[in-house]
């Protein structure tokens, strides 16, 4: 099992009923949860020693994201306490045709107006094996931008593997900003979820021609070609049928080698949120424990499935839980 | 946007939580609601002037139902207060292979014993743009078959336009009643809501013949022949696949044209009622701002599709959603 | 309408929402049932003259169980009191690719631990017209083994018919002791539930090879050769899609005759449990009331499918509805 | 254990949860109940066994109706089933300073709607120990009162004792009319709840003078004048502090001597309605039991406390707990 | 009825359910509202015609308090709409000895962010009666403090009734600069709600030092010397027994005389926050109808009792249930 | 702060809304806890380093339990996982004159049935400062009973302190066992949780006889003189009104002197389980923290009162919480 850091933003989600719109909603269902918290509970769930990094006021609201991660054995003592708020977002639940509405409330959080590192870096990636971050963070702020590097090549010369998630987010950046200052972190990276809407809009790949080809093999091999540092890439395929049903398919680069997993059709969706998440948990998990790359794609791929079946951000699956999934029946009942 | 009067009955409805029968319910949920009030609170959504004309008791519902209306900025000035009692049904939701099942408990309401036109009719149409009433207010009582008519007579001598909803229902009146009472309606009618079984059974047209053709078309060319006062029809074609899954498609023949949405594929189906009247609502808001045929169709057909990803009778989506909704790639998060 | 008796455990059952795992739970759901409880409560439901046999603790538990099987007309006397618990499960619900998970805890009951017949037998089954026993009963103790014998054979000598329902389950007891016993019980049984994998499994039989032929009927005639005396032997076909989506036959082999329902698309799913239960109610309803086999066969599949469209493990449904459910359009609103 | 038939209407009620007004609630809670059921299901946990005369509408809500009956023993035998709907109240739940309020819409009831009597009289007093019957009943309609008489004389010629209670609604008569009948049934009554308002309003007593002395024995002694024939009176008396706060006290006049209970501090109250009832039930409980009249009137007001600490119309509590409660120290945790 | 313009924050509130810390919700109830909201629903309520002036974000939660206020018939044509996001604060409820806490996250709203009287200040105060706003919006910004004083003379100049209520928030701003500002704001004010700990904290009265003598009329004639333009002050004195009891008493000074109600016994407390400002609407409701000053102060402050009796903000009792609640007994069932 | 290890049994709570019944709850809300368990948390919310020793099922159910205790910071490495099942009990909530009613269902639990002491005791107790158990352990078999002395002797031996709650059940054991094991083990113990009763029952104290003097400090004062050993023993004594009010007052004697907490008057409970740990709990981190004697009985006893606020077993509140509490107006707005 790895040792491992995951900094990034954790935030409150606030998600309505499915068949309700916010405007008419008399409760709010409690999430906690943010791109590099999920990774690393799930990491944590797969029994990795894993430690979250990041920034929560001294509040209700900051103990309980701390409370949400030390429940699943994240380990917090790197969750700075100050600052002014917790981000939050509203979730609109879709369904059917009707897609989910995100309204974000994350401006000014504690995490975005930090303005230095305010961790003891030696501290934080001694004997770590991996560190991941992910797009969301130099999107917060300048100085963010410059801290996500500092910490990177802080990571890396602490001997950590880096993995990072491109997760472009467009309310918080555009293309061109978040392509730049992608391709200044990717020389530093080992792993990277990028896919080819990625490749296209922010490393500026021309599109693939070849109808009905493979083309994720494509864009991996043109990213491979420009970052030739990266040792992986990794995304997935998600054929969006309604808000209810995905399809949805693993893919995974690695060593030059291209990978895929089996189709998992996923209907109805509980909750989509974290699912890419999932599938990064899984990825990594695999590298840590350095299987077999197909099995590697497989797992990630049935764990993300896994996360669509529950409520929240999180996956509450352990590695056991994820193979007996992978093997079974679909749909049986276990008795 | 233009200055609406809608009139009918409003009702509390007490429905049972998804796979809970009514007799094994605890606790039921509350909507307020009734064909010409939803069509209401759709044209008041869109930016229309609108007002409700209807009477409840002097009581916490009929506090409630005002409520409602109001919540949605309909204009409740004409909901009159007095007489006995809310009208009220329980509707055990269907799913899958069982459909929902309605008990309704309406006999003796307010509005159904009102033995005369209590409004100041000249107030109640004083430079109104369209009046909107159903079918379902004259099958209350014998005296509301005279009232139905002489304010439709007298709206139309007040310059109203004037928009009638056949909304047949067995358990009010039997179909040669209906009819008789239609026929007498449909000469001061402008737009009317009825399809082919309307046609058939309440019109007396001899059904379609020729398979795999438009039906629809022919049985709008057919009422056209009987009333060539009406200016259009509209309804919507349902495939009911199960109480979860409806494909619908709707259709308005305006000025001699016939014109049809694309297909919708509601799957799941979160709440159907009111999903008729989310249509109507949409295809009026078109009249009412000259938009193009096609446009109204698609327009009203998405508005109806809308409601049924939603709780409660009434739709709670604006133009700019709806027109959204139409564009955007069905399912997508928006994030 | 018959008078029966029907005799096994009664237990807690809590079930979490669909969505939520057992370990997110922060409330779990309510219910009691048992196969021989469900199939009890079906039969009265349809009118018919039932007592269910069992043993509660007597506590707040064992008064909420026979409170469960009053309100469904179910007659109580025979539910002893006494012992130390009421078993329990937790069902995790499934949905999608995820089957739902089900943790027993049963061991130790009221019922397990019974160690000799408690009821006055003469009573128990005077004037009675059918016994209805399942697999479940002689898994829980080798005294359970020998009193379920001891039961029908008595049962038998008291003019009753028998009725057994295999219900294999693996947690209980291993094939080979479930199969001995099964050869034992079934010499003096008239109506058996049981299926392809009974046959193979417990049975003996030499699994079917002619591909895409009927192989229920096959498995029907081989069991009728070994049991002669039985009557009649059924069972469900179910094409498990998925957690969410599963399609169900009913098939009957009575008097050497083979009948089979039309199939039901059940989807969604509401609550699986209890699902055979529900089949079983529903034949033994027809052979009591001596409907036509293909009658009873398309009756009981409509039963069976109408339970998976409600929570709890019993069905809810009158004879009434279940044949207004057979004649009616799949998923129209009923108003 | 007696034989009692208890004969009323039952209702649906339909109340909110503490703290929200009616027309703010988004679910109803569902309950049902009615005084003559409530003692009914109170008589039946205490062992005797009980049947409810009623009607209720061939519907969902009759059949849940029912349902609630039979989980507690109840026969419904008598239950007729029939006419146009089930009566309903809206109770929106008072706290505190503000008490709370009812909502009638129980015109019309298949029970107030009947016009004969419907049972087999012979079949329906056939052993009956006891018939219970209260003024709600004749205060229905005149066809009501007429036929309340007629119940009562044909149960007294069976050889039955006849209990009424006098349970005077204001919302559905005046106080003449209600006198007068009242006046027309105490005649052949055995057991009546009454208590001072009754004694001053329906019977036109003077009241008492003397301050700070027991009136509750001056009212009955009159009303034992007037009705030499009534065995027993009983009522409580209430001090309400708040609609959270009540002091209750249980009076009994049995042979000509006056018995009164410890005072009971409810505090909270839970849910106040049936509380009456529940106390009428303990009384007839101790008078068919032949109990000492202070413990029946001990008893009764314990189980009329112990109703105000639970939601729903009747009390769930069995002889022992009522036993229980009575010598257990006030609050302390049974384990 | 007289016409009413009040101007101020609406924020979202998220509370627990009574007996569960913020960190330990999984759901958060949903309210609107501010005090110059709150009034003028209380305002609305009883009749007169309300405006309510603000700014909220172009999203569905600033949709969410546009409908919360037209709900209540408050008109909401001033309410802008832009900005980057809706204030909210979340309320950990309290109970018994444990008081309530909030946490605020109102920084940067819509309305906070607004540096420029953006309404038609003319059309906003045409006819308008009575303009009321509060010590909250100075304390938002440098530049509130500017326009609440321009808002105040241009409502003074347009003929307005001008009504403040200072409602001092030290996590806002500090005494100094809270009092600088009322004492700018205090000479254009017609009734003030403004208590003791107003007057010697904010205005430097000397605290009064006779022993168990009326203080509340010393503080009010301090005030008046100080202010002789001010017709009326008005404020609440609590008695704070614990989260759940409060002994409430209103209190006016009005033209020079001292009023006081009677004490209302708030046991159990199901929602204090709004409590104040349904006072002050009962007052400002009393002042527009020229009711008598003793009326009016008991009027307020059964308002305000009976909105601690209520979840949400705002109170939901219109004037004929207030004044029945003032001559009920009190917590009697009305049926 | 200390390193501590608890070690004891944790259940699955199953508790009843307050006002229903067991027999009549539709959903139970799901908490775990457990006399050492709570008193971990409260412990590890005060900033002590706290290990939980116990043993639970390898099911989501013993899953729960483990992510309950993380949640909090409670170090798991000692939770055995193993054995057959979770013990589980059911509360039926009291309120007002009604006490809350326990089912045990905890029989043959995996830790029950533990029958070797599993843990390295070395590993367990290394530079442990506080060792705490308590009487239900030895209470649940004979095993227990020697392991439980053996335990405390090793924990002795490696330099621990010990604590010990004598938590008497009379449900589990006999006094005269009870009595008999806790000698045996106070001569290893250095602070113990005992009362009143305990010394009068286990321990054979003759009860004090002078009326309204302190009693407390005399059955301290002989429990002293039984056992030097015990440097401090402590209690809480309530006044149980009902179970919706409780007076509450701690009393510790230490070092042979006596001290007493002010009385919290405790209206309404929300949860009184674990008021008794929270009390321990608070004791406990004023002895490590070597806090002056009335300092720590008053923080003990304001712990135990904010317990009484909260639904769930366990403490939710930090050191600093505990203080604002203790110096708080009570049941004031923290606004």
């Amino acid at each position: 099992m790895g040792k491992v850091v995951t900094l990034g933003e954790i935030m409150l989600r606030l998600s309505t009923q499915t068949g309700d719109r916010l405007a008419q909603s008399h409760s709010l269902n409690v999430h906690y949860g943010g791109g590099e918290a999920n990774v690393g509970i799930s990491l944590a769930n797969y029994g990795h020693d894993v430690m979250f990094a990041s920034k929560v006021p001294d509040s209700s609201l900051g103990e309980a994201a701390r409370k949400h991660l030390s429940r699943y054995q994240v380990d917090t003592r790197f969750l700075l306490t100050g600052g002014s708020r917790l981000g939050l977002y509203y979730l609109e639940t879709g369904v059917g045709e009707r897609g989910a509405s995100v309204v974000y409330d994350r401006a000014g959080s504690s995490f975005a107006q930090m303005e230095e590192i305010e961790w003891d870096v030696a501290e934080l990636f001694r004997e770590v094996d991996l560190f991941h971050v992910s797009g969301i963070t130099p999107a917060l702020s300048e100085k963010w931008q410059t801290m996500t590097l500092e910490l990177i090549k802080q990571a890396k010369k602490a001997g950590c593997l880096v993995s990072f998630d491109s997760n472009y987010r467009s309310k918080l950046w555009d293309q061109h900003e978040a392509g730049a200052v992608l391709q200044k972190l990717l020389p530093y990276v080992d792993y990277c979820s990028a896919g080819k809407l990625d490749g296209i809009h922010l490393l500026g790949i021309t599109p693939f021609q070849k109808e009905q080809e493979n083309d994720s093999a494509f864009y991996y091999e043109e990213m491979q070609r420009m970052f030739p540092n990266v040792r992986g890439f990794y995304a997935t395929k998600r054929e969006v049928y309604s808000a209810s049903v995905n399809h949805l398919v693993g893919t995974l680069w690695l060593d030059g080698q291209y990978y895929e997993s089996a189709v998992h059709e996923i209907d109805p969706i509980v909750d989509r949120v974290g699912g890419g998440d999932a599938f990064a948990g899984g990825i990594l998990h695999g590298l840590l424990e350095q299987l077999p790359p197909q099995k590697i794609v497989n797992f990630a791929t049935a764990a993300s499935a896994l996360k669509h079946t529950v409520y929240g951000d999180c996956n509450q699956f352990n590695t056991k839980e994820v193979e007996a999934f992978l093997t079974a029946d679909s749909g049986k009942i276990i008795r």
